[in-house]
């Protein structure tokens, strides 16, 4: 894999073969997974539609720099760009669903705002793959633009948690915190503005490094404990890093406690009192939408590495699950638009990691939805009796059973059995011309058969018991089908 | 659009302002276009799930050569490609489902077989775009590989059939064919089997440039009357173009009579006798299956360009809306997966232009489903009240309905009535302290308002009918808005 494909010396007359491989961190994915995936996306949209949020669709294919921004830095180079010859540009795959929708918002300036939408679809970057990371994925995203109240980041907090909650997640937690709040605790410290985007990016690493990892990535540095790498510190002095560890190591019984101890640990700080009162607003907000509160936490020593953010950020982890990481953030980045348009545009918005949530329900052992797509397989035993065996199929379709017919007609029962149970289709009628004329078929119910077959010991006794099999009337083949199904 | 961004000459300390547009090709869409589109494919997704086909997902990323193949040729200039340097290969965007599913199918020979699947997604194509034609559409295709039965394309032939019936589509025709016929067809002419792709290609413009056309192109040329070019012609002898044109003349009645023709013009000629064989055991299946057989027409005449159809070949079109052309295609492809494997794998697949019979559907006023998102908006007039809003807003959201809440407090009630009448938002609320304490509030119908408004004359009257709106108990809100919406 990842390879490029070699020449093979090959016969000049025959075509070359290619080998069929997948480029590196892309993958297929087959059945269960993608039917389990589609009903998490189903629910997913609806409660994002009972928050009024409408859909928009992007294109995959952008201008390379209405993806990179002007200063092409980091993050230029996790994104797959190639210039485009016909045309002379450079064009590149979309890394994210909010950089699309600012360049929307900024190109159709008439759109009547504050302006709602979800999205949904593969976003791509050339980070290393490695276990559950790809280099294509699914976001689904929410986004609203165009105004500065603390109302539509309430909105967004609770329609988070609503998924969360929909999805039969066994414990989720939203924790939260405002940038202005983490700016004034920098200022407090003495840091400068200029480093704060670096320092915020080192508390960042909070959850992987710890307070000790953080504290000495502030300054002189670290040895990363599992690689043995030397990680280059930031070089702040001791007051510095002693002057933010105090506030890092607020904590209180409750979030009104918290938040007194924040705002007295910030008092007289330029920028405080405005996210202090944002902060407020955002709680009181989220109180009134009568979200669960318990799962929404104010954390003031959150950070979010992503430096478009200016006002509250948000994360969720899964309570059980807390190595899956962040499964959905987010944040409010008023500057973000006008990369694409003169006007400075209030904007805050939410992602769902699609895959790594998917992963997470299914450890957690609450796959949603179906796992299988056929009801009942007809076997196909004898090639007079073929239009028989599909006007079968087509009256089990219509009964509403997804319901197939074995292919090829040749094959031995026991191949069209192991078909059946390979792709987990739970029933399989088996009908011949006797049974025809008697109007009757036989069913073999292949989980109870499995089942059953454990008990057999040899192969006369399975012969002659034939488990999980039994005869009954056509007429009754739908009606006895239906209720197996049903469980 | 579709122009390279420019740079712009701004002072040095101000980030240069990116361009929002679009690349050529691509588009944005909102709202009504994808809510059908989500309803369209969840149609499509049931009839082919009650067929028995299982989803599948591949990558857009593919290897450049994986999508060529070993003689890039033609295709290879309509596909987006790129030399991806990290990894020194080729890379590109999948510009159908099909090969994908050759090299998936190569790439996992362990796979179950008849492998069923549907997949639905993006493709990219590097064409001239034009009205309805875009670089990103999506398809939705359904192919059976590794059977060479006929039951496998009867099958794909009556889902593609239901599928269509299933969207309400007023009327629509399934032409088919089988490409041993074409070839016996050609062989009688005395036309050399080289040559019979090119003929072929020409065969298939009938649609377009007419019989006179396809002569003229088979012989000397012809000037394309629309663009006055002069199209090069293929130079056959006119005992060979005669030889043709007496199989394309070929006329019946009935399918009957058709394949009696067919068969007597063909007698003796080499393959013959085994496509018409696979054509009458077709037929069988196809009605053994309950199709609506006057929708599935045998057109020995059909033609498809793509070389890989190797038998039946279909295609659909609508009835009255024939200037769509061909919404639905397929065929049997034995050869495809040969290119990644030394196996030789019949298969057989129909791919839907979702795109193009979306707009098909909307131009016969049956788009399917809705068109707005949000039911009913609460107006936010007093900021003392944001919690009260908020409350309503969620207590309607518990009661099922999508609502949302007017996220800018400061705005006037018209500008949110008119947000409400811009995104199409069938009801609004309105509430103040007044109401509040009255247990009351008020309701405005906007389409009715609308309707109504257009009957005031001045604005003193308008102010004392306020058309379209109405006061009840607050308790009522949620089983009146309900019986409103339903009906």
């Amino acid at each position: 894999m990842g390879q490029p494909n070699k020449p093979a010396s090959k016969p000049k007359n025959k075509p070359r073969r290619i080998k069929p491989q997948l480029v590196k961190g892309m993958r297929d994915q087959l059945g269960a997974p993608i039917l389990r995936r589609q009903e998490m996306l189903d629910s997913i949209r609806r409660v994002f539609e009972r928050f009024g949020f409408r859909p928009l669709e992007t294109p995959v294919v952008e201008f390379a720099q209405t993806l990179t921004g002007s200063k092409a830095g980091e993050t230029s180079q996790r994104i797959f760009t190639w210039n485009h010859e016909e045309d002379q540009v450079d064009l590149g795959l979309r890394f994210d669903l909010t950089v699309p929708l600012a360049r929307y918002v900024a190109g159709n300036p008439h759109l009547r705002r504050p302006f709602k939408r979800y999205q949904s679809g593969p976003v791509f970057r050339v980070d290393k793959p490695g276990t559950g990371r790809f280099r294509e994925f699914t976001q689904f995203d929410i986004d609203c633009v165009g105004t500065s109240s603390m109302m539509a980041d309430a909105e967004i907090l609770v329609a988070m948690s609503e998924v969360l909650g929909e999805l039969g997640l066994p414990g989720h937690t939203i924790r939260w915190n405002h940038r202005g709040i983490l700016n004034a605790a920098l200022l407090r410290a003495g840091i400068d503005a200029e480093r704060s985007t670096d320092v915020i990016r080192v508390l960042d690493k909070e959850d992987k490094i710890g307070v000790e990892g953080v504290r000495l990535e502030l300054g002189s540095g670290r040895v990363d404990s599992e690689s043995g790498a030397k990680i280059e510190g930031l070089g702040l002095p001791a007051d510095q890093i002693d002057g933010l560890m105090a506030f890092l190591e607020i904590s209180a019984p409750s979030d009104d406690e918290l938040i007194t101890a924040v705002t007295a640990h910030l008092e007289g700080v330029a920028g405080a009192d405005d996210a202090l009162r944002e902060v407020n607003d955002l709680r009181s907000f989220v109180a009134a939408l009568g979200a669960p509160t318990a799962r929404i936490e104010f954390a003031p020593r959150l950070a979010r590495g992503m430096d478009y953010y200016t006002g509250p950020i948000f994360e969720a982890t899964l309570d059980d699950l807390p190595h899956f990481g962040s499964i959905m953030g987010g944040g409010r980045y008023n500057e973000l638009v006008s990369r694409f348009s003169g006007e400075q545009l209030p904007a805050v918005g939410a992602s769902i990691g699609v895959d790594r949530l998917l992963a997470a329900l299914e450890e957690a052992g609450r796959p949603p939805g179906r796992d299988h797509v056929s009801d009942v397989l007809v076997t196909t035993m004898d090639k007079k009796l073929l239009p028989a065996y599909l006007e079968l199929v087509s009256e089990l379709r219509k009964a509403g059973l997804n319901a197939e017919v074995y292919l090829k007609p040749k094959a031995r029962l026991g191949d069209q059995l192991k078909y059946a149970s390979d792709w987990e289709i739970p029933f399989a009628v088996i009908m011949g011309e006797d049974e025809i004329k008697a109007g009757e078929v036989t069913v073999k119910d292949l989980e109870a058969g499995k089942a059953a077959s454990e008990d057999v010991t040899d192969r006369e006794q399975w012969v002659e018991e034939r488990p999980g099999q039994f005869q009954i009337a056509r007429s009754e083949l739908i009606v006895r089908l239906k209720s197996l199904l049903a469980g």
